[in-house]
């Protein structure tokens, strides 16, 4: 059971309400940073103590959610979820919304650079790591402060939003104050601190799913997030471990209508990690477009063969223009459009 | 190496030229069911001795095929293969085929129901099982010849032509003289005795990939069909088994550009049997198309909730509907329509 | 409902009983190749229909089997079931069973030669493949009937038993009157026109698991085989497909417990091909024995850098007798010894 | 190539080691925390590069690693490590260490019941968890800080030490006060902040692989706590993800004698959280001890029904000594006993 309280409920109502749920044998706490929002209570509970709880003042509304999961499942919000970047931009609308850029932030120039093309050929997102969990300790892990510096700067040159991996909580606070989203990535997914502290920034997260996570514990992954009181939450397909050598993940097009039939929370695809293969991406794309994706992250280097993270895998700016090109045509036939910043917000930016 | 030979070239000359390969310490055999067509050296040879067997009289020509794959490589054809059904229905080409019918054939009646429902939707070919191959043995099994005599009586009714699954070397001669194209299942795919008999059918044959093969494995399988001198062979994915419950099986969409890289062969998607859900069924198809696939293999049943085999998983004839009109504009997008038989044949059929 | 007749009930009595069954709406029918011996019923029965049938003339007893096996379960047979070869020796008891020798049959010699030092250092099974399933059709197959001969050649010059895998429904006779014990290979688990045949065939069957079935699927496997009357099933866990490069497949030694739960069948392990390494041949066998497996099946082979098959994971005789030494001593730490033949039986075939 | 310095090596004479090599194009830089150790190039140099580092000042050896790892490599370090405890108690040697206790630390009485109870039976380490990593933030979560006071007690009460999953890099080291052995769980694999972190407090790290990490990325993930200069790591197979529902996880014993042959870390098992189902932790300890693992972690707990974390995979205390009566016997077949604290070492501590 989740009890919506009123939004303007003061701090001492809340305290009584929680003591009379738990007067009445019921664990609810309060979920969300400080402001006040819901109670989440342990269990489902009978319909007669719903309505006995709905009648209680301060509360807004009791929503009773049958399945597993909570705050990321439909039963608890049936239309679906939109989160909306600083400059306006909205992911999960009818607008499908494209992040490009390269794996790892390597200089100035080279971000720049690709910024400009992938701006150019449509996408209104900047991708780029300061922090790449790498499988081997001496493997490039990124530049650190230093790269997150840099893409605050480019964010602030190009007027594009960026994303970025967080993959410590330490660093959660430095990378919310020079990027517009915090992505947690497959290794990370069941990283409960991590999770917990990218919901409490506030900032809008972008969750990968674990390479070998079922949907189920993605749903929950979503819901630590979910649960500090941060709804700005957008999933994230980016391949499953499998077999197969023939390509470095799987990627499980079907979790996109699965985990729509389930959530509320936008899903976009990762065509280039999911494949580790340039020549793949292309076509995933147009798959993701085609089966119902909210949007694509995607690798896009302009000097591949030098790229010292995944090289293998990234778009030149003349490959990935092609690719968007052909993305138009395929998301016209399924009633999409390019996403697009909000124009006014993206007026005042500028 | 492949030696492929001149067409009228004579039995004794064909021993011959074996004779002689064989006094070279090549093991070149003869592929191919009795017609004069190649032969298939075990190894690769250094260039002077292809050079060498080139110049023998009865050969046409010599490939070297330096992958793992021979006769399904695209190095030895680097052209897409095309596979013809009798009515000149052509699988492989621009046009995007949609075979459609019940899992398994029930009645005469249903099965006309279908076929027109199905073909008024713009299917046009029949799929139907009279073998079924089900994992416990106290399941429903098909109808056996009885349901190859519904499966022949229909296609003369409809001229739709029909694919049915063989699941029996014994059953190939039986099966090949009531329906279109052959099926061999997921569970069959490594039955390499049912691979040979089928190969020597000649009819074409419709190959599911394993449901834990990996793509290696399945152009094997291809290999052992072709190695009898039947290039009529078609790819199916079908998903394949995952950890993930969602879905009974994890459709491998990156398995058709992988595929194309690799081979000349059609490959086509089953939405069907990888999800085991009938709301995937439509995100899914369009998936396909989008992602490069010649077609699907659909199940549709007008009864689902009555079907004697995965009814979970049937379309309606009005789901299926629904689907054909929106698969036609993805594939409008990536520039390709539905097949449609040649109409000469068509008409003579009639 | 398992409906168990008197052995020597008249086939009249057993028409009867099926109408009679039949009229009261149940489609039990006759398990078994001619020899009178059950009744399996489609679906459970309650309790007051189980009791009328119990007294019905003809019926033995009657068994309810609440899960998803009949035959195969423990629900039906409690006790553990043995399979007993031509001499004597018998699998599932105390005794540990151990088959060796080469994967594929090359030549009299060779496989004399393996027997003996197989022999010598405590195997009582000759195993040797005549038909071998290869993933390429390029690869060598066996020597096919001349393979077998010298199976039943070296049998009767070895006296052990000897135990071979057959792929096609076709070669089931030929290899039932050489071997006395026959293989259904892991890409062959579902193959249920083989299955069936094996079963019918009456010869004790060897089930290896499919390399990515369920332990649910490969019961239903030994259905199939049960379900024809052949009790005569050892199961063979082999190894199951994962996403791990170090190990040809990855050993699912909880198999032999969770089999154990669920069924009353024998279980044996083959530490060669899921391995597909020689130095993990050994802790692997002991594994098995600590494990509770019933035996194992080794690849054995005098010089397997020269073997046609699989050498890179083939004992040498040396390393076998290595293997058995220690296997002999974690057996007697588990109240186990290595089985042998029944002395007089033996003595008989001699 | 590894640089080995010198133990009372300046931190000058380091700085101008490093510059040298940096002088000569190698990127060398210092593994450790503070303590002068070693330099790690990140790639392999020709044999006179090592011969002219090899006589530099300071370089006590230079080692040359042909592999992928380098630290964890049988090649930097071909006998087998062991982990010492402050108790004396010697992880990979001859002994067998078997650590036993609840999954969840819930009181002091129920954790000293346990304690007594497993040590009575045999067990020489303390398990349990005061931060449990749980897929829902619904379920429990461990008592934290209060939970690691009780372990603290306990250890202190009862001799035994202690090992407790760490899940947050701010946590190391308060637990690290609190407990004699860190662990990093499966969720956490390649949780790469915390692994540094764990890597830098010192203590001896028990390392669960990945429950889809290939052996690769579990060396891997150990080198990045030995390349903080941290060398007590122990390895922990507990299950990998696979398509069969039967067990929670498969336990991939191959893993032993796989990492055995590339590496020189101990490696234990954990039966419990890889099956999740108590009827298959013996069977499962069993075979851990015969495949050559050098240890096992066990799931006990006095009242298991009741258990606030995975009762179902739990031991009573019967259970338990049980299984180490039988254990002790698989152990003495393959030359082992179990592991006993140095006994100076334990007087002095009591």
């Amino acid at each position: 059971m989740i009890v919506v309280l009123d939004r303007d409920i003061a701090r001492a109502d809340i305290d009584r309400l929680t003591e009379d749920l738990g007067a009445a044998g019921l664990s609810a706490k309060l979920s969300g940073n400080g402001d006040p929002w819901m109670l989440v209570a342990a269990e489902q509970v009978p319909g007669r103590v719903r309505q006995w709880v709905r009648e209680l003042p301060g509360v807004s509304r009791v929503v009773d959610v049958p399945g597993k999961f909570r705050l990321s499942s439909r039963d608890f919000q049936p239309e679906s979820s939109t989160v909306t970047l600083d400059n306006g931009l909205t992911i999960g609308g009818t607008g499908f919304v494209v992040a490009a850029g390269p794996c790892a932030v390597e200089s100035a120039e080279l971000l720049s650079a690709t910024a400009d093309s992938v701006r150019a050929a449509g996408a209104e997102v900047l991708r780029g790591g300061a922090y790449k969990p790498r499988t081997s300790p001496y493997s490039f892990q990124g530049l650190g402060p230093a790269g997150a510096d840099l893409l605050d700067q480019e964010r602030k040159r190009s007027g594009l939003p960026v994303v970025t991996e967080v993959v410590d909580p330490g660093d959660v606070e430095l990378l919310a104050d020079r990027a517009d989203m915090l992505q947690v990535g497959t290794r990370n997914m069941q990283n409960f601190a991590l999770l917990s502290e990218v919901g409490r920034s506030g900032k809008p997260v972008l969750l990968k799913r674990g390479f070998a996570a079922t949907i189920e514990e993605w749903l929950f992954a979503a819901e630590y997030v979910l649960s500090t009181g941060n709804t700005q939450v957008v999933l994230c397909e980016r391949g499953i471990r499998s077999y197969d050598p023939s390509t470095r993940f799987t990627l499980d097009v079907s979790a996109v209508p699965v985990v729509k039939a389930l959530s509320h929370l936008p899903v976009i695809i990762d065509p280039s990690h999911s494949s580790g293969r340039r020549d793949l991406v292309k076509p995933l794309a147009l798959a993701a477009a085609a089966v119902g994706a909210d949007g694509l992250l995607v690798d896009v280097h302009p000097e591949s063969a030098a790229a010292l993270c995944d090289g293998d895998q990234a778009l030149s700016p003349e490959e990935f223009t092609d690719l968007m090109a052909s993305l138009r045509r395929v998301l016209a036939a399924v009633d999409r459009t390019l996403a697009r910043p909000c124009e006014p917000l993206r007026a005042r930016e500028a």
